[in-house]
Order: C-alpha cells, then sequence, then structure tokens
C-alpha cells in the first residue's frame, strides 16, 4: 500500500522522466518551425527544462531517494502526437500550428503534475519542496502563455495578408 | 500529407475517445473518494462531460465528418495512473489526493487540447466551431479550480486536526 510520501515519490519520477523526454525533443521541434519566434521559443524552453531537471534532482534529494526515471505513457502519448505532424504537416503554417498543438499539450500535462506536487509536499509539511517546484510551475505556465500569443500573432498575420 | 483541417478532424477524434473514457471513469472515482464533496464533483463532471460529447458530436457535423473516436495514448497512460491509486493507496487522505491529482492531469489535458481546437478553429475560419468549444474549455478549468479547492480545504481541515 502507497502513502502520499509514496505518491509524491511516484509523480516525481514520472516528471523527470517526462522533463528529459523534452529536453530531446524541443531542439527537434525548433529545427522543424518555420517561424522564427517559435523555433527560439522551443530553444530557449529547451534551457529552462535543464534548471527544471536540476530542481527535481534537488527535490528527490529533499526526500533522501536517488533521481530516478519511470517511464510515463501520458507524455510519450503526447510527443508521438508532435512526431505525427512533424513527418506529416502539408506546409509551413500547418506544421507551426501543430507544434504549438502538441507543445501546449506537453506544458498543461506538466503544469497538472507540478501543481499536484507542490499541493502533496505542502500537505506533508514540506514546503521548500513545494516552493523550490512552484518555480517551474510558472515556468510552464508562462512558456504555454508564450505559445499562446505565438499562436494568435501567426493567425492575425494570416488575416491581414489574406 | 495532412492539411491544418485534417489536424483538427485528427484532435476532435483524440478528444472524442478521451471524454467517453473519462464517462467510464468518472463514476469509479466518484465511488473511491472518502471526501463527499469530491465524490460529489466527480459526479458532476460526469454529467457535464455528457453535453460535452455531444458538442463534440456537434463539431464533427459542422466540418461534415461523423463523430469517430481515436485511440489516444495520454488520456489511457492518465487513467491507468488514477487507477494504481485507487488500487494502492493506503489511507482515505492519501486516496483523495491522488485522485485529485490523477483527475487534474486529466482536466489539464482537455484544456490543452480545447484551447488548440478552439485556436485552429479560428485560424480556419470557422468561429462557430470555436465558440461551441470555448463553453466545453471554460467547464475544464473550472472543475480544474474546483479540485484545486477542494484539495486545499482538505489540507487545511487536516492542519486544523493535527
Amino acid at each position: 500500500m502507497k502513502t502520499l510520501e509514496d505518491l509524491l515519490y511516484g509523480v516525481l519520477q514520472d516528471v523527470y522522466y517526462a522533463e528529459k523526454q523534452l529536453l530531446k525533443t524541443l531542439p527537434k521541434m525548433a529545427k522543424q518551425a518555420s517561424s522564427k519566434e517559435l523555433s527560439q521559443a522551443f530553444l530557449a524552453h529547451r534551457d529552462q527544462t535543464e534548471s527544471q531537471i536540476a530542481r527535481l534532482e534537488q527535490a528527490f534529494e529533499m526526500i533522501g531517494k536517488k533521481p530516478r526515471a519511470k517511464k510515463c505513457e501520458a507524455i510519450l502519448g503526447i510527443i508521438q502526437e508532435g512526431k505525427e505532424v512533424m513527418e506529416e504537416a502539408s506546409d509551413e503554417d500547418t506544421m507551426d500550428a501543430g507544434l504549438i498543438g502538441a507543445a501546449q499539450a506537453a506544458e498543461h500535462y506538466e503544469i497538472a503534475r507540478y501543481g499536484t506536487l507542490c499541493a502533496w509536499a505542502k500537505q506533508l509539511g514540506k514546503p521548500q519542496i513545494a516552493r523550490l517546484l512552484h518555480q517551474t510551475l510558472e515556468e510552464e505556465k508562462q512558456t504555454d502563455e508564450l505559445l499562446t500569443k505565438i499562436a494568435e500573432s501567426s493567425v492575425n498575420r494570416e488575416a491581414m495578408t489574406a
């Protein structure tokens, strides 16, 4: 049987796996993006992901565990959808729209997981872990908002040239 | 090669599958929840999911397609994590915390997908579809916020009785 502490350890492993997958995937998405702004956003978020992985390693240490990654089917499913877009998009605008959609699905998965980790850390009387991971939560929300802005500015640009 | 219209049709099928899975899963989660408030929230969201499925069927009709569900690995991964919590939680508070975490991962997956569908529908000059699915998007956000409130009130209750 699992305690809340076990659940926290499990989701830490899950999101550690997810971040490592995204670290590999973001440069590929940056390469495929045709909008320079979008490409730069993916590369900037790749660098941010490195610090987020370091924070997770700190969190593992704070609960006295070694960092461990556990296969996460949800993020693999999301990344797979992104790959299909990269292989099959018929033109540059479709490619960018598809990449933004896939990236926002990944961001929202992380927003949910970090939100849960912060809530459980507080519930377990570990406010330092909650504070640490709250920084990542805010970064993921900002990335999601930036992607929405890029999507909207592209729609407006197309409408103006149509 | 796929156009943006094809991507829209693909994500409609993906989220149609996800909603149907959640329709089956939410009553099980309601049964397992020990907090009455949480149990009622799951049942209310189950009913809401029925209308959300009906809206998706309308959206399929608006693009001249038959409603079709396409297996979505992301939501299956999220639901699987929820099942593990239901089988393994050591006590009632852990069960409720785990159920809330799983439900919020599902909500965020849907928030991302409906956000993308609304953006693409606008981009494709289909504002009726964007308006229709925006209603669902708002419901998913409200459900996520309600779950956060329930989680926080439970933490506060525990702190008071500790």
